[in-house]
């Protein structure tokens, strides 16, 4: 066995509450490398009288270069020492927190430990999460209910997106369409963001606490909550809470007066006067970008301010949580504090981050309930859409992810294909729809909600921002109606069946250089078998089942 | 290279902010298996424009399986993109997030990341930690000063102590023998509780704001306080907030009551009423010690007294800060909480956690200072007394330390080589002061700040509890002055040279089978060479050094 392969470490997503009386134990060996380990374990306090109990572990996840184990225990007294033996033909070894022994050690001090399940510490997402299949809605470009409130110049719906011209669409459009939703059968939206801003995306924010004029009012977005609530939808709001627009009034402030402002303290200054040096602000701004200028959320004032916003629109109107712009590079500090309030508001709440990286440090229950799945997304893309990756690269990126998070973390996890900063998914695949239906397949048959980026069911195109922000197409002629078949049919598909939320999850087959990939999710004694094809010609993949198992074809092209 | 060997994961101890500028990056690879590696990073809002910049990395430890590798970097902008490049013969690799790369990546996106720096983040224990030298009191047994407040059946000064035997130690004992600490040197006092409780060792608290009355008055702590920051000697008390003793009222009141006591949530209740069953308690305890039940501090008023007790000893008494006893079994969220109150009455204050095994989860810079460095305690018992370890396993263990936490963790760790729960030193070495002097020679020499246990300066002896809690020794021709001065003499050679408090650390020699080990330190301009040799018989260490090196012994024994 090889040794250096070996890995463990408490807590993170190696040990790990996954309710508030189970914990999960994870160990990672070399592919292919370990025939058997199993998971040895008792109570630290009455391990001499009781002796230690064993759990056989089960590979539940493998990357290209290692086997995931896995074990559940229930520790009576929610204490858990713990340690590992491994087998292969007729080598044994142990390992605990001293590393890898040949025989078995006799002092179980050094054993791992997870000292205490302590509730307070248990990452528990909100249980309608994984249930959840969400609509994400670009505000300006999804519909237009009201004239009036449009901004000036404001163009003909349909027309070119830019980076700076205006459609109208807004609040009341969204209400005026919800039947559309309630027909392709989404339960959530996530609205980019409406809080009062001089760009059409609005992550510039001029005031957080309230709706943009040109959506409507607080009292409009509350009357939407209360029809999608209605209709059994959940509503995201985006807080873009690491930087404000270059309009938010303290930064005015700061600009006019310097360090001389009650609010110097609100941004981070490098330098007085806020100016551009050769490109580059003399404050913190997202990215060199001088209209918005990073938030000092450490400053006690500017954290109240933003928490009480982060009430506000869950107490007051009654959104069911938050997806946060650029949350990786906001402190920790301040990301717990923001929990406390939005669980106290709505212990229901759903904290999304948006990370792009490896997010661990977030998903531990203290900050985040899931992030964006990006990396999740390209392996998708490149299976399914380029063709950069083959079946078993995507089943090991699969595997990665799965053995990189706590699995409640996967379970929440928000699946995408494409969004406001991406190329549209149809546009990806060249226009060639059985690319997209293979993708979108994929990101419904894997745990984790889905998310449907506005106008992909209608088959609407484009490339990077601005291309793929146009306008939704409304004219049912216009809309690729066996598009929006197909996906209000996964929809169902997934709404009907748990095992495609948080079934188990194994891969059936995945081969080096095979563009074919299958693999089942199975749960309430459904299971499912999902084959794909991302070559151009036909593939067989076998598959073994049990004599006398009923088969249903369910979805399926050739 | 061995490609399961290499390992690297943003955050914790892989890459963390070592100071408001600085980020630390680290990597893993299987030992003397790479030649170079080489950190390549950049902003990743300009690296399209101004590129990427690199970094050698160095060996900073090595462990039995790996080398650790680290290199500082100070982002401009605070935000740091990475990846490594690793080279070994003709072989070249490049790391990032999606693994292990044969060319070099174009892709930035895949790159690690520490996303921004943000103060709140970083991890900063206090600066005087790393200079600070402790001595650890149990009070019943250490002076007397107060025959009028000594308990009843207290026994005469010097007697056999039993686990329950009382020897009338107490605060005004401390206070007469303040010069005895000053000639010592230390400049840090620990003391096990020192709040009312019934036994002898008070980890069974019943009054949480008041000195226990066989030792003084809280006037007296304050008075204690006050002289010893007089003398330079910082204070640190015992918070026992796992579990309250079982006379604590609100337990009494639930033992009473049941369930309809207004306390009944303080405690983790499983079944009512509160008796114990087959040895086993129908609540949770520490361990299976029906006297010590657990606090529940998920609970919002057991929160606010426990929180209202840490602020109250700092900002009213004055102390220095908190040994956490059992920290690891409290919840996470109360440690941030603890910790934020904490900071605010002293943003100086030490939050010291006692814990056993792997400790990485408390110390990411929102709970804890440091841990009590158990796992270093056994190497050093295990190389210098027991002679079970040899100069290679003992390297190979600190190497794995080093790496396991931020650089500011090991360098506030605190480092013991016996306490009120284990034997004394001197015994451990079966009376060889030899054995002692060596092992206490390690600990005042490495990275973290020494703890001396009481009486272990004037050779006190004693096995495992009650035998290491036997009073002091006060009668001078009784103590061991040859190693007083022995001890004063490390005292001081530490206090004299940052070299040995934080310089950096380098193993000269370390072979497997062999006795003899050799490391150096180094700072401002000061190198010193330790070298040491745990066998019965002479040994010879060559150590390669620079012409014209001027040379000096400070400490030394044939």
């Amino acid at each position: 066995m090889l040794r250096e392969a070996i890995y463990h470490r408490p807590k993170n997503n190696w040990s790990y509450a996954y309710d508030r009386e189970t914990v999960h134990v994870r160990l990672r060996t070399k592919r292919d490398d370990v025939a058997q380990v199993t998971l040895i374990y008792g109570d630290k306090y009455n391990w001499h009288v009781v002796g230690s109990q064993s759990s056989e572990m089960k590979v539940f996840a493998k990357d290209n270069l290692f086997d995931y184990w896995q074990a559940a225990v229930k520790p009576t007294f929610r204490r858990l020492k713990y340690g590992f033996k491994l087998q292969s033909g007729k080598e044994t070894l142990w390992m605990n927190e001293q590393g890898i022994h040949e025989k078995e050690p006799e002092n179980i001090y050094i054993y791992y430990e997870y000292p205490f399940l302590n509730p307070a510490d248990v990452f528990e997402p909100p249980a309608w999460v994984k249930d959840a299949i969400f609509y994400q809605i670009f505000p300006e470009r999804f519909a237009k209910g009201d004239p009036a409130i449009d901004p000036e110049n404001v163009e003909t719906w349909g027309g070119k997106p830019t980076p700076s011209n205006f459609f109208g669409g807004d609040l009341q459009g969204v209400i005026d369409h919800l039947d559309h939703l309630e027909k392709l059968g989404i339960n959530a939206i996530y609205f980019n963001p409406l809080f009062e801003a001089p760009t059409n995306h609005k992550y510039d924010t001029i005031d957080y606490l309230k709706v943009d004029p040109h959506f409507g009012t607080n009292e409009k977005l509350k009357e939407l909550v209360k029809e999608c609530h209605s209709r059994g939808i959940k509503v995201l709001l985006d807080a873009v809470f690491n930087h404000s627009g270059g309009r938010f009034p303290p930064f005015l402030d700061v600009k006019e007066k310097g360090a001389n402002s009650r609010y110097a303290d609100w941004f981070h200054v490098r330098e007085f006067p806020l100016e551009v040096r050769d490109g580059v602000p003399t404050y913190d701004a997202f990215a060199f970008e001088p209209h918005m200028p990073k938030l000092n959320t450490e400053n006690g004032e500017v954290k109240e301010h933003l928490l009480e916003v982060a009430r506000y629109w869950i107490e007051e109107i009654g959104v069911d949580g938050w997806r946060l712009d650029v949350a990786n590079e906001v402190d920790h500090q301040f990301w717990r504090q923001f929990r406390d309030v939005v669980k106290k508001a709505n212990p229901d709440a759903y904290i999304l981050g948006e990370i792009w990286h490896d997010s661990q440090p977030w998903l531990g229950g203290d900050q985040f309930d899931a992030v964006m799945n990006y990396p999740l997304t390209e392996a998708m893309l490149d299976y399914a859409v380029r063709g950069t990756r083959d079946g078993r690269q995507f089943a090991d990126l699969v595997g990665y992810l799965n053995a990189a998070y706590p699995q409640q973390a996967t379970e929440a996890s928000f699946n995408l294909l494409g969004s406001h900063d991406t190329p549209r998914l149809l546009t990806l695949s060249k226009g060639d729809k059985r690319r997209m239906k293979l993708a979108t397949a994929i990101q419904f048959t894997l745990s984790g909600t889905p998310c449907i980026y506005y106008g992909d069911e209608v088959g609407l195109t484009g490339e990077q921002d601005p291309g793929c922000r146009k306008c939704m197409e409304w004219d049912e002629t216009k809309q690729d109606q066996e598009l929006f078949r197909f996906f209000a049919e996964l929809v169902k598909l997934r709404k009907d069946h748990r095992a495609l939320r948080d079934g188990s999850f194994e891969v059936l087959q995945s081969e080096e250089g095979s563009k074919s990939l299958a693999y089942a999710r199975e749960a309430d004694g459904e299971k499912f078998i999902i084959a794909l094809n991302a070559s151009k010609r036909k593939a067989t993949v076998a598959i073994p089942v049990e004599k006398d198992t009923d088969f249903q074809v369910v979805l399926g092209e050739g």
